[in-house]
């Protein structure tokens, strides 16, 4: 049974009570529930990684390569510019896929452009909840063979 | 049961033979075949359209309007300079989720450059046919209402 | 009694159920009823071309060169890349009216970008339905020599 | 009976001088009896005013508040710089109608840019005297509603 | 005997009467004669394709790799923005010999950008009908395996 | 019996030992034999000149003036900077083809810009040895008036 | 007791009718009064100078030397390409204070530009009037020698 | 009595110690003492954070979320590239005023983008100690809904 | 006897007392009392202009059309934007000599930009008053055609 | 003895597990092994520091403030954004050697810019384990005044 | 009596044969012996250099510290790119007088960027053989220590 | 034992006389004089070859090829524009270390971009002679094998 490392970025901490326009307005706690469940059904194990602090989440990226087979991870606003995640992802040997709630490329200029998406395989950006929901069978797909 | 128009732009119609390690094995036929039968267990109705011509997509998606309630698109080498396609992309009053079987974002420069990016709902890149797939589940999420 | 070719690029078809607000509630028939009536007033033939393709854009403008004396041209989404019609248009061998329903100097920036405009004679953009109007005007001056 | 200011800005007081194969051979006086003519048959109220001063033109838009329902301007040099002027233009609240004798978009690179151009209502440029004809024709249309 | 089709891009319909100080006065239909009986002298067989429609040189490239050997390709305006030729010369799988009658590099800014060159085998521009035959024998060097 | 100077750049004295894949195996001398004999069936004379010296490239092209009808140049490195040698074959007076053996438009970015391109007749690249004789060719046909 | 210059430029005499929303509803007599007040209590003598003429400025800074201890300006368009008012506040040797009504940065990209900042002393924006009076507060730190 | 809170960035606990020509001899906790005195003129109760965390202090924007009426925060380093701390800014729903004790517009190229200014109500710089003292008084003005 | 108008631009009325070290210690009526006397030896009239009114000066160059033979134009400040101020040189129809007394290619970035350069005859920067005195040689090397 | 504080930044811990092709296989703990070796040698006191944390270098740095001499740091991903660190690095009075395994200059064009580089005494870069053995060196060369 | 050196670059050993009406028609001769005369009546003593080689010109002003007062240097081409000529004019320790016989700002954008510019004491452009004249009374007037 | 060749760039003869305070006090001949002993305890042959001749030192490299093992370049103003050594040191398939006195990446802008960089094995810049030294080292290290 394959395991999965789902990170959220800084402020995503406060879902549900910031902006909730754009990022809808479930807290962090019930989106970790709702992936759960989801996990659940497609048959993999899951756990869930948010600090505020890049450091950390280097180091959560870091300890993943012990016992996760895959990432999906929301950078939120380190998307922008932590090359130090980046490298920590390039050096984690397993499949990234990076999800936004949001549309990055119909928001301020400076947010459509991600230094990690070139090391991802790939991309979903724009669904809400749902990005992190089709991440996950992303990453089963990738998992499994099974992407074309 | 909601329609979905799925549109392939342009060489797409090569697939299963050009770039195999990009675009993987599968035709286009198989490709579609693949999806109608997701869409049978998403519950939805599907239809398909390739073409190489930009005009015949910019038409294919006026005629849209009478019958879809969401279009998913891989514009392919349209997908950075048509703005033809994204005004009718605009015009078509209806959520656009917009695949990519390759991670534009890790290719050359210029493919990392969307014009359509800006007007769609949300963007899916990397994942091969699986982008596709992803995309079927997306335009059900959005028309369920159900994204965060 | 001079010939004029009105030409209407890519999703001018949708007049009237495209973003009102911005190109207003005409569909393409009532448009050119308008410039037809116009026309008649100038003592002008006026004769229309839309379409959604950049090719048969490029023909109309070659076969023009046998009949029309002037070209009044909304070339639309093609104004900002289609270097085809440009050539088209410089080879024409008559005076080019470029016009806009819209501002484009006031959308986004990728608009105010015509690749057209230096080789038109000049450019009317921003009155709506006006701008045809004022296009088949200029066209009667350039050609009765009476332009400053 | 609606009332149109008419600017002229600097170095339009050499009209006739100046670069006629640019610009014509008739000089400012003829122009602006030529406009008078002209806005006599529009049925409207014409008045003009040159200056070589940036604050003079400014000061003329603030007066043009108490009086004029629309202004018809060829800011000639100082479209490319003067914000003074863009938020002269943008306070005066009323249509403005940007007018340029010759193509912008077809001399130095640098004119092509109008820092008034995204305020104005629309622009008509490239006709000589026929630019301000069309540009008197424009601000009735707006302001008689009859723009699409 | 090697096969080469040769495709001429938009606006080249109108050769011998656009511009000849650049593109010369030999028509079309001459220049394929021309290059007909230059064929003939270098052993290969050669076909021709002009459109003035992105999607069926698309569909043109696609065809000829049931056929040709090499190809030799001027593609006019879509050089400089057409991905979707791009891609398909890519997915070719042979030999792409790229030609311009006229000096590209000593024109407009535009015109010197190719979104071809970087995928073709070489490229060749500035010698007008000249261009071609040098076209076509690079292309047969290449076949015969004599380019150093 | 028209007379033409082939000039080859800085390093390529080293041809036959530096990237052997990129610029073949054949020595500097083979080259020239090889178009020598070229020379020698095409009815011309040719003169050789490789210097590692942009100033000796300089003083060849001027010593040129007095015997030579045209250039063939490979300036090699100088190409993306040497405006001294582009203002010594301006000051020419004869007709100047570019060759390169590379595909520069396909190597490192620096490489496609071409100091010299603009005020060359054309510009051959691509092609191995091949654009050396394609250009001794293309100064036949240009000397011989034979270009469309 | 310290003298200060107030120095409102161009379109600032229409503060109170001009934007409320931005500017706010006080005209200019009403700012200068209140800032008469302010000056009061914070010991100053101050003096105010309004002109929607560059040159205008450009002399009032001279004149300013001869009486003035520091500048408060409030440059409004001019900020952004004025370099005549720049060089006079340079050559004025006192200190600058750099005032802004709104938030330069959260507007137009144009406007976050201003060609006089390196030059002043600090900048204040975004507080309506409050910008000024924390603008002579600033002055009076500067001239008792108080700031950190 | 309203509450602010004061947040200082990374390396401001060297104030006192570091280029003293630029940030004043005055240590942090002297700067602080300096404050709570002003706080206690202005009628507000004011805290005080300082970090070299870029976590820490997103996260003590979160946490002010619960008891704080205003923010002012220099956010040194951090001011040109933390998106983070601009989202948490963004999302803490009340007036942020943002200082610089330097000019960040006198300085180094990259010192005049702050990432934080355009969702800042506005912005104080250069005045050392001052900043911060404007900037508690730019916070009173706005929550006594003074401003202009 | 050949007429020269000597134009200085804004804050020159400053001279002597701006930044001497740059600007050297001469009032600006000791720099034309200089001139005077060099015009003498040379054989020319020469009358001299200041202002700090771009609009003043645009008119003072109109005015020199009808008795001037050249101009000497430091334009100073005006140098950078004032494309008022190059028309009316350009429609002057006369030689004009661009001077700067510093040497604005080793000063702020954006003085080494001249709007004016590209339509002056030449230009001279950088010797202080000897760049008036020499483009006074200037005009008169022009006028008596003897320039190489 | 002079002390010399060697700063890993992040990622660096994982050492001879990533990417050991570009960083080769020794681990962190063999790197700071073979650096105490050769300090010994030196005749230096060395103290060594790795954090993945930006705001734990930043304070690093202070501390070395009260007993370090100089400074010798691989900043990794933080050397492209972290102008925190440069700050502190600016602040900490002492000589900075900035090092990098691999040749930042040879790989992702974002890589080759440091925002530490300007402040450093100077840069060693792409000599692996080697780069630091250097910088150790270079350490010692500036504290003993041995520079040239 | 001074001593001044007049170097000129690469390809003015063909002045007056090329681009006459651009360059004259005197030869470097005649330039050189009109020059010669001119410093006789300016009391100095002048030698010349002309070369086509980067490396001699260097030399030239190394080997002029020992003997030469001043430079007036035309660098030609190298004026866009030798930074080796800078580095050596800079380490000459004299006032250099940068000279152009045409404008260099009034033809391709590339001419009008001067790398010698920043490091000289001035710059005098556009007046064929008089920008030389011009440049030895310049140095001359530098020599006397007459600028202002 | 192995054999290193040292290259010193145009303007290097001048050490010891030319900007001291950067090159230190040492002459060419004193630092080849410490090079050698060094070598000399490094156990390898080191040569020296120092040209202003952008061709010599191409040649120079071209000759390494026969004797040298590696090769220590400090390329000087080359550094910056001398694709043709940069193409030299590419072909001369051995290692190559970058070397610079000064720290290029803290001076004027153009000194930090180097072409040669991205092919050299390292690079070492802003220890003065000590930048030799470690260049030395660094040649050796590579060559025994023992970088990380």
């Amino acid at each position: 049974m394959p395991n999965v490392l789902v990170i959220h970025g800084p402020n995503l901490d406060l879902l549900g009570t910031r902006e909730p326009e754009i990022y809808g307005r479930a807290t962090l706690q019930e989106v970790n529930q709702r992936l759960q469940q989801e996990a659940g059904e497609l048959g993999i194990e899951v756990r869930f990684f948010q600090s505020n602090h890049e450091g950390e989440i280097v180091e959560a990226i870091h300890e993943a390569r012990d016992w996760a087979d895959a990432l999906v991870i929301n950078a939120a606003a380190f998307t922008h510019y932590s090359i130090a995640i980046r490298d920590a992802l390039e050096a984690a040997g397993m499949p990234i896929v990076e999800v936004h709630m949001s549309n990055i490329h119909a928001r301020e200029p400076f947010r459509s452009r991600s230094v990690i998406a070139s090391i991802a395989h790939g991309q979903i950006t724009g669904f809400g909840l749902g990005s992190y929901l089709l991440g996950l069978h992303a990453a089963c797909m990738i998992l499994a063979g099974k992407q074309a």
